[in-house]
């Protein structure tokens, strides 16, 4: 298998250029090794970098990938220096955005991911408020909930209000479907007046069996029975309240923060 | 001041397309309205996203600047009829690449953020791990952390902590510096063994009182004094351990989370 390191040079914290990385995925033929590089704000950190290239090109036996976004135009015009095979965000990018809105744009180091950034409080207080609402902890607040994830335990609820919460600083609760919950056929009472923005997390047994029992092993709670069962009635439960879930079983927390940001109608 | 519309279109999540989006704060002269469009995978969802392009322009009074991520040619090419300023993420990154690595790119929907990605296992065991190690929750499994924040209530651990994990997959625990720590004069004795791997946060005194009396107006435990000793106690506690801190006052979850990876000599 082709070998190549893909380096993430950046004079801030690299995040943004990182996050093309998820790009590699396209070339599963790839093995690729990732080598992040922020704060790379000096002369001295660049020559580093360069030499750290030239080690890679030798031992994967081709030249470097590295994507990089560094304001300073000397920083780099010096990494280029190197052979490499370059994606710069500010030539691809932010300066040809730049002659779009015929605006100089901003160069200094670690823009993008400042607290000064846009909604950046906005995001820590819907991490705060996610934690706080996680697994039914509280029935206070919920007003103040943009999302509330329901479904049976260990279905995905908690790391993917995390994500929303994180990403996108949507205040996501989320709330347990319980044993209670499934004898007295019908949703927790607390939930009845937020029916609006619920939106249902499911699962295949078969999954949910074995995600429960990795924790606890041989229980009643992780057998396929249960589950089975767990999971019907939970579907029941949603679909006589008229709420749209998702079958979390394959897909990632992205996946799902996407399609619940958009059958929930939130924008961020 | 200028207004423009920033459409994020993608056969998958888009969530790697909205990374881009970080980009425009490079640009404070112009005030952007930010669109999802996810899932757009049909030539009828590129139509309706074409008027929502027509619209915005007229409202606007400037083309849109469209992020696009679509696998498809027949998408693709139906998307840039419209009137816009378009960033392909398929033009500029990825077809280029698959040049440089004479391969071709897989083109389905959805990849960069699938459950089959790399990492993504790893990343959510370590958004249980944290979750579950959060605010010295427990003492048991810190072996198996692979970072430990410390520092004073509320200056910032938790959600760095949920950062490092959910983005990097790093396992990082938590644990506060209380008073019972400061009258003792030392570190929590469980934390001893784990040195190499601790990391300490602080936070100027102004902030932090600040911060506290959102949640306890008025209490001792949010005065400015109190705030001023633990910091100042917290801090030599943690110089004579000889644990590397950095401010939080001013910084960034993304930016703490990548001076600790620098730090501790993380690589993901």
């Amino acid at each position: 298998m082709l070998k190549r390191t893909v380096f993430f040079i950046s004079d801030g914290t690299g995040i943004t250029a990182g996050a093309l990385g998820k790009l590699l995925e396209h070339f599963p033929g790839t093995n690729f090794t990732q080598v992040r590089l922020p704060f790379s704000d000096t002369l001295d950190k660049i020559k580093h970098a360069q030499e750290d290239i030239l080690k890679a090109a030798e031992v994967d036996g081709g030249r470097p990938v590295v994507i990089m976004s560094l304001g300073n135009i000397e920083l780099r015009n010096a990494l280029k220096q190197s052979n490499a095979y370059f994606i710069d965000l500010f030539n691809t990018f932010i300066d040809p955005l730049g002659l779009e809105l015929d605006q100089q744009p901003l160069t200094g180091a670690g823009i993008a991911h400042s607290v000064m950034g846009t909604k950046y409080n906005d995001r820590m207080e819907a991490v705060n408020f996610t934690l706080n609402h996680d697994d039914g902890m509280t029935n206070s607040g919920l007003e103040e909930a943009q999302v509330i994830l329901i479904g049976v335990s260990r279905c995905g609820k908690t790391p993917t209000s995390v994500y929303l919460a994180m990403q996108f600083g949507i205040k996501a609760a989320n709330y347990p479907l319980i044993p209670e919950d499934f004898e007295r056929g019908s949703l927790p009472a607390v939930l009845h007046k937020h029916l609006d923005k619920i939106f249902g997390l499911t699962i295949k047994p078969e999954r949910l069996h074995a995600v429960r029992n990795e924790r606890r092993s041989g229980s009643f709670y992780a057998s396929l029975d249960n589950c089975r069962k767990e999971i019907t009635t939970a579907e029941n439960l949603m679909r006589d309240a008229g709420i749209t879930w998702a079958d979390s079983t394959s897909r990632s927390v992205e996946e799902l923060s996407a399609i619940i940001m958009e059958k929930t109608r939130k924008h961020v």
